[in-house]
């Protein structure tokens, strides 16, 4: 690939962007649409003048929401997504700053040293193969490897020290985040599992009894947590049908319903759900008791009297069978995860392994579409190709046809299969027993984190050069050499990766096209009246973080091999910071909030990249006969390891516990400003499983940390839905 | 090596260890060997009738240790030895368990299918090849390899059931250790460190404020840890020397003495040392409070009224910065290890990875004596050897010394240099900044034991066969398949190992010739008088554990391959069996006791031992192409991962925190029993950083857990002795 083949897979792509990103500015400016793009603003701000705009206006692309996006403060941004919000942000701005520094190291000095390493003949600059701007060009024995090193060493420093910043301030959010958020039922609250079965108690009085006596001073009260059963399940898919059809327009209900609906009316479905509701409260207590009795699950939610106290039975090892009386803190109302406290403590272990070895595999077996697109980039595939499938070979020998297929086409059959994998990860880590939607997302992130670094990362790297795939496994100590020889090769295709799924996915991301096309199917097919809260997402960290990080990964790796690829990256992490600053501001709402807590994920991921850099440059280093430089290395790396270690030690206990010191103070300042009775009032009702009745409050609900007891979530977090409908506020009890 | 090789080798070793059990039967008849062979009778009953021996019987080699030991019940154990020592026997119990029936399995069962495995004409049994009774001899593609695996997968199971029928029972000893010990003030004790620097307070001021102010109800008082000066140096010193001329037969000082003393008579240090205790509790306030001031260390014990509010505060995350205030549970006063509490906080985690890499790098400089010691049990090796030494020709020629050289010189030199190995691990456990001597122990023994896996298992099994040192970290996929062709031929060198250095090393337990030659040294030649105390070791954990898992590792790896091992290795463990009840019921004295905390790293090491095994009959069954058997195994592997997993989630935490049920219970009981006021009393009084007033009181100390405040400790434990002498006990601060 030279120079003028990326150029034209460059022009493409920023045609595509521009094409889309205009017909994103004309998208959103039509009414119609608002659900799609002012989700969050609709579900927040309900009565909303879509405002006076012209016809003329409302058909040119415009630049407003850039404007908008860029203007947005740190403060805006921290009111309207939370701490999760700054906090990815912050990966997209520690990006731009570290590849500002790391472009202009490697553009002004490293480039040149690469360019002419060799005594050969420069072609014309656009017919110059990439190859000629790597550090494969530089001679062997060259004097001038001293500059990549000193390289390495600058951008490694400025890494390390935005990170720690970073961290720090991040750190800082958190605890502030903590202090200053208004009394949170989930402070007080501890989720307790694996409760002990007796046949003389109920689990409702084995918690009692248990924390009534080793927390007698502190225990308030607790909620037990119902599995579901088939009444459950019929109440819920009735509850499904009465959404759906409340939903569809009055006007249309008469005239073009294709089925009958008993009563016809607009609204019968209220007044179902509400005799339902009376009917089950005005069953007999002996029979609510014991069908109660039946569904109980062995969790519980237990209310402290303080803070501390929450705190520490949470995490302390209550019995000596770990198995039994698990306590931990309990996640926010809006983030528990309903469905997944009902499983057995005793198989959540067995879960994680199961869904750890599934992982596993479904990383390996996923090889086979990468290793088909990765053939694609090179050319005696191709012929091989057209030698097989005939037809092909007219149109492949057409020199802009053959730079698609080489250039752009395997980025995007890669990116297609990609988008098969977040789903599939949130799946597993539905399946593993998170018990929260943000535990649930975290886990996922992970999970997709690794899996694209390896698959697009390791795979591509190593099956694209002279190994070929799984003998890399057999091969560790030679894996710098073998990885320095691959990854300056490979760079032709991570150049084209970034601008082909790099900004394409941006587009896709601003524009959102599945719910687009959603949205017009219920408006103008099913003719339905679309619930704004009904449609809103929460904002996807599982899917933009290991984006955000592959990418951060790939310039870190690339940086000093192949500098080339750092203002097609910068031009990404530029424009992300645009795209995700609009989403987080019009259409992502928060339902819940982790305060940052996949902070430490970002961070050890950067560590790792900036690690395997320096082995790829050790290896490098090796290959063209450097020993002083390879030795200058080898001190870098220790020091990285260091660094990482500090950080891990100084700032990642807070991200997994909460400091005494902050709650005790918070407890002393409840007790002065006397405010101790109406928090515990509030955190008794805090946690409900119970969509119905909270079905009617959350529509008109606006912050998640507000005290409406609201379950639903129309969002793709509904996947693995709400089991229980039925209403069990008379089973919180309290013991005072 | 046939096998009248072996049984040359078995018979010197039978000789060696007939002769030196006999030598230990006589020497520890006689009196002045009793400070060796009876320490811990003596310190825990002074004054003990050594009986009316003849003169004839003194000389005459007997067996009564042995009925003695065999007599003596688990419950005289753990009167005697604590929790501790009944799980170390438990690892001698569980591998005689389980190697008796891996013996009958592999002796009746897997040997004849060896032996008979190809079809060849069988030598008379005494010059038979060795191999011969490997599974290398078993032919390729053969039916009779599912013998292999049934046996395989019946000495897992049994293994597993085992191992966890003995961690359950060391939990329960462990709980009842923890419930049935009297009031331990380590249960009420939380040591706190990394206490902020500010400069308008001393640290113990801060303490004060910081523990009043957030755990008003709870805390009792403090105690500061105070570093190490010149005068303390010097007084250290004249300690010592008070110590050892202290302990010179008084009758001897006037005509022996060869140098002079101040005074000349038998005892003027302990008016000295009265003197000086008077001098620096009469200094003036003022002076002594600035002197405090100036060498308090930013760490303090910190005492609670009750176990669970220790408990609690050693959990909890206490600041917003992770390096302040860090809190854990205290070890126990006798177990304390003064000089590691002087250590900043925020230098522990590097002095943590400093080690490591120490270790890590002393264990791969260790490669050299290895490769050594397995050139020599190569016979071309030998050859080489003599060309290059002519005069050994003649020698090596020589049938016997061919056989000792092959057979038992290796053994004895890779042991000589494993000798120097424990107190280099103990050297950087202690370096590490433990904070106790359980916890140092605990340490070197996982460095000890990985150390020894790795050079006595890893590095032979791999240098000794086809492939060479150093390329073994190329290859990972490939790595069962090379084990598999390795461990059946270095199936010679561990049976040897196990004759001579495993039997020798028992020998030499008990025959203690250290301390024997250290008596008789100063008993002869210095005429000083031995305090039984202060020549009193406390069990050597962190050499015997790796010693013993060692020999379960290779037991285990090479059951099925060399079943030949078997029986040698039984008479081991049998052997250690009487050895280690002798000298836990006569010789170690128990100082501190960490409840069966090791029990963890035994457990895993089983575990590791036998997946290695499961590994390896995978790769046998691959060279030896019998895919079915191949394919069994592994459920096999996946089944054992799972037990592991599941006993880790069941078992582990409770060794790793204390359960808040058993203290809340524990405290109520105190509360019923109105022992409340002497408990705190007491524990008030528990650790003094002051050996110089605890010396007089540890001399007649028998039980560790007694009240005394003895730190003195006289053993190898003493290496990085006790810094500060001053009597500090006013600094004990109460605050009501």
């Amino acid at each position: 690939m030279d120079v003028s083949d990326l150029l034209t897979s460059a022009g493409i792509n920023i045609a595509i962007c521009v094409v889309l990103l205009s017909l994103y500015s004309i998208l959103r400016k039509q009414p119609g649409n608002a659900c799609v793009y002012f989700t969050r603003r609709l579900v927040s701000e309900p009565v909303r003048g879509t405002g006076d705009i012209s016809c003329f206006e409302r058909f040119v692309p415009s630049t407003g929401w850039i404007a908008k996006a860029w203007q947005a403060t740190d403060e805006e941004i921290l009111a309207v997504g939370g701490v999760d919000a700054v906090a990815f942000m912050r990966i997209v701005v520690f990006s731009i700053r570290v590849f500002i520094i790391a472009a202009v190291i490697c553009l002004f000095i490293v480039l040149p040293v690469n360019y002419y390493g060799q005594d050969m003949q420069h072609k014309e600059i656009h017919s110059e193969s990439l190859e000629v701007f790597t550090i494969g060009n530089v001679k062997e024995d060259s004097k001038w490897l001293w500059v990549h090193c000193l390289a390495l060493y600058l951008i490694s420093c400025s890494a390390c020290v935005l990170l720690y910043s970073d961290y720090k301030s991040i750190t800082k959010m958190r605890l502030a985040h903590i202090t200053g958020s208004p009394p949170n039922p989930s402070h007080f609250t501890v989720l307790v599992r694996g409760v002990p079965w007796s046949p003389d108690n109920s689990y409702s009085n084995s918690v009692e009894q248990f924390f009534s006596t080793y927390y007698p001073e502190s225990y308030l009260s607790h909620q037990m947590v119902y599995g579901s059963c088939t009444v459950d399940k019929l109440m819920k898919d009735a509850e499904r049908m009465y959404r759906m059809l409340k939903s569809i327009d009055p006007r249309f209900l008469d005239r073009s319903l294709p089925y009958c609906i008993p009563g016809g009316a607009a609204h019968p479905f209220m007044v179902l759900n509400l005799r339902a509701d009376s009917v089950s409260s005005s069953t007999s207590m002996d029979r609510l008791q014991s069908s109660q009795r039946r569904k109980e699950c062995p969790a519980a939610f237990v209310f402290f009297r303080t803070r501390y106290a929450a705190l520490v039975a949470a995490q302390v090892l209550q019995s000596s069978n770990p198995m039994l009386w698990v306590t931990e803190l309990a996640p926010e109302p809006h983030d528990v995860y309903w469905s997944n406290l009902s499983i057995p403590y005793k198989q959540v272990w067995l879960r994680k392994i199961t869904t750890l070895i599934a992982s596993v595999v479904f990383m390996f077996l996923f090889l086979l579409p990468v290793t088909f697109v990765q053939g694609l980039t090179q050319l005696e595939h191709l012929d091989q190709l057209s030698r097989r499938v005939p037809f092909l070979k007219g149109i492949l020998k057409q020199e802009f046809i053959h730079r698609v297929v080489t250039g752009y086409l395997p980025s995007v059959i890669l990116m297609l299969f990609l988008y098969a994998v977040p789903p599939t990860m949130m799946l597993f880590s539905a399946m593993e027993g998170n018990i929260s939607r943000s535990q649930r997302k975290r886990s996922a992130c992970i999970k997709v984190l690794y899996f694209t670094i390896w698959n697009v990362f390791f795979v591509n790297v190593l099956s694209g050069s002279i190994i070929r795939q799984l003998t890399v496994f057999s091969s560790f100590k030679d894996a710098p050499t073998q990885l320095a020889r691959a990854v300056p090769t490979q760079a032709t295709f991570f150049t084209t990766y970034v601008l082909s799924s790099g900004w394409a996915s941006l587009s896709c991301e601003i524009m959102q096209p599945f719910p687009l096309i959603c949205n017009f199917f219920r408006k103008f097919i099913l003719r339905t009246k679309v619930e704004p809260s009904s449609c809103a997402l929460t904002f996807p960290h599982h899917t933009e973080i290991p984006r955000l990080l592959l990418f951060v990964h790939i310039g870190f790796t690339c940086s000093i091999m192949a500098p080339l690829i750092l203002p097609f990256l910068l031009v990404f992490f530029f424009l992300a910071f645009l795209v995700y600053r609009n989403q987080i501001l019009n259409v992502y709402v928060r339902k819940y909030e982790s305060g940052g807590e996949f902070w430490p994920i970002v961070h050890n991921s950067a560590i790792f990249s900036l690690l395997l850099t320096q082995v790829i440059a050790l290896g490098i280093f090796g290959i063209k006969r450097s020993p002083v430089a390879s030795g200058f290395i080898i001190p870098l790396i220790l020091l990285t390891l260091l660094f990482n270690e500090y950080c891990r030690q100084r700032f990642s206990p807070v991200f997994k516990r909460r400091p005494a010191q902050i709650l005790i103070e918070m407890d002393q300042q409840d007790e002065q400003l006397g405010r101790k009775e109406e928090i515990r009032n509030q955190i008794r009702s805090a946690y409900f499983q119970n969509p119905i009745i909270s079905h009617q409050v959350s529509i008109n609900s606006n912050l998640p940390l507000s005290r409406n007891t609201s379950h639903h979530q129309g969002d793709e977090d509904n996947l693995h839905g709400l089991k229980s409908l039925k209403p069990f506020r008379n089973s919180t009890r309290s013991i005072r």
